[in-house]
């Protein structure tokens, strides 16, 4: 009698989709492993020293290895450092860039890196590259998933993959010609998922801590969430590659494994909710509400 | 000759989903006719009045009558007067309340409003109520698409619609139990649509203006974003209904009409963005990036 009982509540649990074993995301970190986690590659990071903080960006040089390796040389030539944040946009996104373009008295020197490059919109795909396909679709593209960390797109039947704009993602802002973007200028979005910029634009990387120092800055006034004066942009302190600074200097982070499976329970447990609180249980998730986890080592 | 060569670029174009006659969302906005608006109705209006100025808020009283109503009593009886900001949790919400809710001395008395209301997480629909599907699917809810100016969802089979957690949003904050809100906590999305608090708690509206004072708060060092120090809470200074603000301290707002032809072209226009800049055109929308125009009269 009482393993009916014990069948019948099971199959009642799995039926509203709740199970009293799912953890939460809390409890799942606290449960893993050293193994489930990685630290970023200093050699692969870059860090964006503002008055307010520290913003960490993970690059990502196997979607867009030209536009990363222009924008490490940038970084080491300090082409970066005393330039500014010169727009802030709602629900959309936050540039860097020379503030001073159009006059070339002040305009900095670009030494070692490049003006513009070809477009990296997207990359060769083929089943065989590693990609954790999330179940549950996409309104954009044909499949979604994780690459290393990062949230992608792919494409089998054309053999593309690409980066998505999801919240904190990086690209390289561009003129209308699709070459003339080349990581001189930096945007993060810092709103809703724009993905009508995917494969318009070069994402280089993710912002993996500091979003919020970029999302709460006044947002610009004129067109386009530009700075209208001067005085309103935000100086960069200096934009560095975590690898030229001192170990004790660096942010220690670790990022979970995307391609492990706990990554897989912190996923389940987001598409149905174990936690009291929800009452109503999505069964799905859709790719940009996935939190990627972080953790200070 | 001519007549083919018309003929085949014309079917070219169709195919490239691109065509030199589909205009921008800013050019349909200067050929709308001003049937194409509405006037935001001042009796379901709110103004959140800031020190940084005015949040618009558009009630919806279609989907959640007793909450919608509770609101505009605690509004009238300015419950929500030098109450305060309370939270800003990055890419999720700013949420308002009272801010000394555990200390019954100095904790503002409910006159004619409820503290609590039963939920209204959902509403009856069937298939003869107004509702302009979005043609490009949605991960979570089995249909899409907008009701008199709100991104909404409908289930035919289990004849049930509901209001989109889209950026902007408007709710009524609860604790555990479903009938523990009621609108004297609000809270208004700030981040990427946060779509799996759709159906778990009460939508009561949108922001259609002054979002920004929100979404641009610093954010609080709390769990969960709440100000961990009372002097860090932002004042309310008012909020009000339009209806009651006397006619020459409106804000002047129109809508664009979400079931005119006008909306559609708009959409259309947002699906393939014909502007020279986009390279890849999407051919898809999802919900929360489908905008809303508003204009000042």
């Amino acid at each position: 009698m009482k393993f009916f009982v014990f069948l019948f509540v099971s199959f009642f649990l799995t039926l509203t989709g709740f199970s009293k074993t799912r953890l939460s995301m809390s409890e799942l970190i606290a449960q893993s492993k050293p193994t489930d986690w990685r630290s970023l590659d200093p050699a692969q990071t870059l860090y964006m020293e503002l008055n307010t903080g520290r913003v960490v960006i993970e690059l990502a040089p196997g979607f867009a290895p030209n536009h990363v390796d222009n924008v490490k040389k940038l970084t080491q030539e300090k082409y970066w450092d005393g330039l500014a944040i010169v727009r802030s946009q709602d629900n959309y996104v936050v540039q860097w860039a020379e503030p001073n373009s159009s006059d070339t008295a002040k305009k900095k020197t670009i030494k070692t890196g490049k003006a513009t490059l070809d477009a990296e919109f997207d990359t060769p795909w083929d089943a065989k590259k590693s990609f954790v396909k999330l179940k549950d679709g996409d309104v954009y593209a044909p499949e979604v998933g994780f690459v290393d960390g990062f949230p992608a797109a792919r494409d089998l039947k054309n053999k593309k993959g690409w980066l998505l704009h999801c919240y904190g993602a990086v690209g390289a802002g561009r003129d209308t010609a699709s070459n003339s973007g080349g990581g001189t200028e930096l945007y993060a979005v810092t709103g809703h998922a724009p993905r009508h910029l995917d494969r318009n634009v070069t994402l280089i990387g993710r912002v993996v801590s500091g979003i919020e120092l970029l999302s709460s800055l006044p947002r610009g006034k004129a067109a386009m969430g530009f700075y209208d004066k001067s005085e309103q942009a935000i100086a960069i302190k200096a934009i560095q590659l975590a690898s030229e600074v001192s170990e004790k200097n660096r942010t220690q982070l670790e990022v979970m494994k995307t391609d492990s499976k706990i990554f897989q329970d912190v996923i389940e447990s987001r598409r149905n909710r174990p936690e009291e609180w929800f009452k109503y249980k999505a069964d799905k998730i859709e790719i940009c509400n996935v939190p990627i986890p972080v953790r200070t080592k």
